[in-house]
């Protein structure tokens, strides 16, 4: 495949895959972590902070700018790239997480979701031609379809009803999508969802579904980290990652920890995105090759090492983890953003390690080694 | 005067004076504004942001920084420059002005000061000899004498006793600066503190008693900024340039705002400091050339201009006010960040804009020019 959108692979072990994925806005060494930026910001960086980390990609949430600051804003303003001034990729998320994680505050009938915003309890409404107007005005370079998302120990008739009902969404999301222009002039790429919750005849039956429908430039794969245990996952991320065509992108949605990054990209995923970089940083948690810390612990009152001593971010090249907790403990501002820094950065190098690890078709054992270090110090652990 | 902290004067106008000061951790062009890092941090900024904004030298204080974390553990950290990574010029207050600000926590005897920690109550001791340790501990380039401070409307009577004992405490602070090294190598410069209230002689006579005691390297000027009138500060200000030594650097201490700055600079000021950038910068207040704005105000929804068209910082030369103003409306950290950023630029680039008028011949009328602009529009106050 060529283009915008394509995806170049030059290198695969086992199922995991290395390539590159042409967009709009650049391009995209994958596998890759994708830093969340829900409201136009990364929380707590600078679109400058992501550069120098590395970063090629980042996502927005179609639900929160759509309440906040709306999305014909975003529209006026020039677009989401031009508005937040990040100029690589954009992914937007379509809501359809956020608006089922409001639990009462929505009703879903066949067409759409009523629901409330959280912000100040109106009345909402979102369909698949509404959300697509959304994700148009924001003019991101992937756009999400809107589907029904539901809690990740869902019985089999639950996720067959609210899978069966994304694929009808999808259909409609396509015919919206394909009515409509970008405002901006730069092309969009619309990416199903495949649902199924953790039963896997039905993550077979929407891949297939999802795959006769159209020539999708990538897939999403969703309802996955959202409540059901580890094993349930990566054994779902086998089955939809041999269902789903080789050349095009799988972007594994809300996922992860850096342990679930490197189970993903083992069963083939490509892209990847979470909000625990930047929401643990802002708790004194640190991602290290030695496991999880936290800055706050008494323990590194005079350390004078950096969060992770194999670590080349603008935080560890500088300061000593004496410093940051100092910062922590002061409540100082500084403190959330150099963990926030430190963690996305850990999240990208990964990335960048597992791609250097498939080119060389050392991935088994590269990620083996990776996780039992990771794993190997419990007591730096939260 | 030559060596480490002597001030070489290469232009006056009027009684403004254009200079360099030099100090072991490298020259500051002066007049020059100092960022305050209260906590060993300027809030929300990262040393490198204050680089690029142009900043020389800042300030940090020692009564915060011997509650938390501790003098001992910065100096054992190796010092303040270290343990922050700034590597410019420090200088570290004393103490005084916080001590005093705690009123009914703290009881005034003429060795010293009992108070309670803001922080958990505690009861702490401040003698002029504890603080010289303190600040030798911390390790900036520039000290402070241990002072009493009075509020800026006090009669004569209070004004000539806080004065008179604040001269006492420097002779003990000078024989206990004198006693000690610096921990780190580097030399350190201790200055006094004029004080005085509003009133002329008492300020004369601070001034005189002051000079007579040592060769100081530089001179604060306290007690200013702290309730007055500003007629009256800017009265004072005349009265102790006149009574302080042509070739040594005044640091105008707490002050202030553009307006102050400008002012000080007028009546032969070098050095001034003032929270009230990154303070107000966390409250949505921008200086800007045509004076403050609060970014929050429903008129910036969508206006696509930088908080100043003619600034050059990294908020400005990025970001519209629409957007900034979405972060406010947001909560996002990253509003606060970059208006932090844009007040502390706006001060440091000011301070050079008046070098270059004084270096003209200029200063005059480039201040009242400065002056008329920024009290021009006031629609945009906040």
């Amino acid at each position: 495949m060529s283009g915008e959108f394509a995806l170049s692979l030059d290198a695969t072990d086992g199922c995991a895959r290395r390539g590159t994925l042409s967009t709009p806005h650049g391009s995209v060494d994958t596998p890759a972590f994708m830093a969340v930026g829900t409201l136009a910001t990364v929380k707590s960086l600078d679109p400058d902070d992501l550069t120098r980390a590395g970063a090629q990609m980042i996502l927005s949430n179609a639900y929160h700018l759509h309440l906040r600051p709306g999305d014909e804003l975003v529209r006026d303003m020039g677009g989401l790239h031009r508005f937040m001034r990040w100029d690589g990729p954009i992914l937007t998320d379509s809501g359809g997480f956020q608006v089922f994680s409001l639990a009462t505050l929505r009703t879903v009938d066949e067409d759409g979701v009523t629901f409330r915003s959280h912000l100040d309890g109106s009345t909402r409404r979102f369909t698949p031609e509404g959300v697509m107007q959304i994700e148009r005005n924001l003019g991101a370079d992937v756009v999400m379809q809107f589907d029904h998302v539901i809690p990740g120990q869902s019985d089999a008739a639950t996720a067959r009803d609210a899978s069966e009902r994304s694929v009808r969404w999808l259909a409609r999301c396509l015919e919206a999508f394909a009515a409509t222009t970008p405002p901006h002039g730069r092309e969009q790429a619309l990416f199903p969802i495949v649902q199924g919750g953790i039963h896997e005849s039905l993550r077979r039956e929407a891949a297939s579904a999802i795959a006769q429908m159209h020539d999708w430039r990538g897939f999403g794969v969703g309802g996955l980290s959202v409540g059901e245990a580890k094993p349930e996952m990566y054994r779902i991320l086998d089955v939809v990652g041999d269902a789903l065509p080789v050349d095009r992108p799988r972007y594994l949605m809300g996922v992860g920890f850096p342990e679930d990054l490197v189970e993903g990209v083992r069963r083939g995923m490509d892209l990847f995105d979470c909000v625990a970089p930047t929401r643990m940083g802002r708790n004194g948690a640190a991602f290290t090759s030695d496991g999880r810390l936290n800055i706050k612990r008494a323990e590194f009152r005079t350390d004078p090492r950096p969060l992770d001593e194999a670590c080349d971010c603008a935080a560890c090249a500088r300061f000593s983890r004496a410093y940051i907790r100092h910062l922590f403990v002061s409540d100082e501002m500084l403190g959330l953003r150099l963990l926030s820094l430190h963690n996305v950065h850990f999240l990208v190098a990964l990335m960048r390690s597992a791609r250097d690890a498939i080119a060389n078709r050392t991935f088994t054992a590269w990620s083996q080694r990776w996780l039992d270090r990771y794993h190997s110090r419990p007591d730096t652990q939260e």
